[in-house]
């Protein structure tokens, strides 16, 4: 990870999730081979394919929740059991006994605006990493309208709308220039909640 | 992957799943780059996660359904909706739309012998991944007793039982050993039914 300076934090967007075993040498790899801050880790396998993620000091796992793709109403709205919660709800509420605030954020795409006031509500002090604003065409304003919490609590996220900006030799200044003008919708969206 | 002669057949379990066009390159990079004939898939994100590695001409999705370890028992067999029906079974059903007997199989864990009838029902065509004999502790003789069908339809698999049965010098001894044990096992064990 020399590319990226270390004052930036790091995400291996890698949705991970094996046995035990297999979980703990991925968290190796993710964490101390390639020292990235954070990696996002699939809940399908539960509670001993994620723990080993989490035992690494000041590092961060980002489950699966709620996901910004089409395919995310097959199975993470299905209700469960008696109780009707979505899985997704189940999972994230599972997933706070394993984890804290501390060391566990959940991936919750902007392509469900209408679900954050719930999202918050099942997970009100924990991170967000919210994917599908730009390609996938997710709402910001919709997002941070309650998905922002006491500390922010959101990490909003870009990858094809920034990368994919410009296909040309054009590409560097594509990016940038995409790059920037989200960085100018969060300053507007954040302005009333940071005064 | 030149160590592996090709007329094995080879099986990348990744556990992948991601959108659909994350998903589409960890699908060439398995099944074109490195020549797999097939990687395990985890259904979390649902179709479009699944459906590009199902794209692939002669080449395996296996898909997780019920796993063999512990934390199966955190999602997998939560009951859905007004159907009452465990998660792994509507994943098993659900795929079923997206692949044939010819291009998905499913990992079912051999920790969990009382649930093949079960999953033989299910899905009575495809083919199963059943890992967790061996250092899992899964019985083999429960599993073949429902598992097998009329084109076997098993590929049982032990790893860390073979892998780690030595540590020392007499590493590959010891794994030519529990190898050999496994495989008179599996004769024993079928000779009923190759009759």
């Amino acid at each position: 990870m020399e590319l990226i300076p270390k004052e930036h934090f790091t995400i291996a967007d890698a949705k991970r999730g094996d046995i035990g075993n297999t979980s703990k040498q991925y968290a190796r790899a993710f964490f101390e081979n390639m020292n990235f801050d954070a990696v996002t880790v699939t809940p399908y396998m539960g509670e001993d394919s994620v723990r080993p993620f989490l035992e690494f000091e000041g590092k961060w796992v980002i489950l699966l929740a709620l996901t910004s793709n089409k395919g995310s109403s097959d199975f993470q709205f299905s209700p469960q059991g008696d109780s009707g919660l979505p899985l997704f709800e189940k999972v994230m509420r599972r997933a706070q006994e394993w984890g804290t605030p501390e060391n566990l954020m959940f991936v919750t795409g902007a392509t469900h605006p209408g679900k954050f006031e719930e999202i918050r509500r099942i997970a009100p002090d924990h991170f967000l990493l919210v994917p599908g604003i730009g390609a996938q065409g997710g709402e910001l304003a919709g997002v941070c309208r309650f998905g922002l919490n006491h500390d922010a609590g959101l990490l909003v996220n870009s990858s094809r709308g920034i990368l994919f900006a410009g296909q040309g030799e054009d590409f560097a200044e594509k990016a940038r220039q995409a790059a920037v003008e989200i960085q100018q919708q969060m300053a507007q969206v954040l302005s009333p909640f940071l005064r």
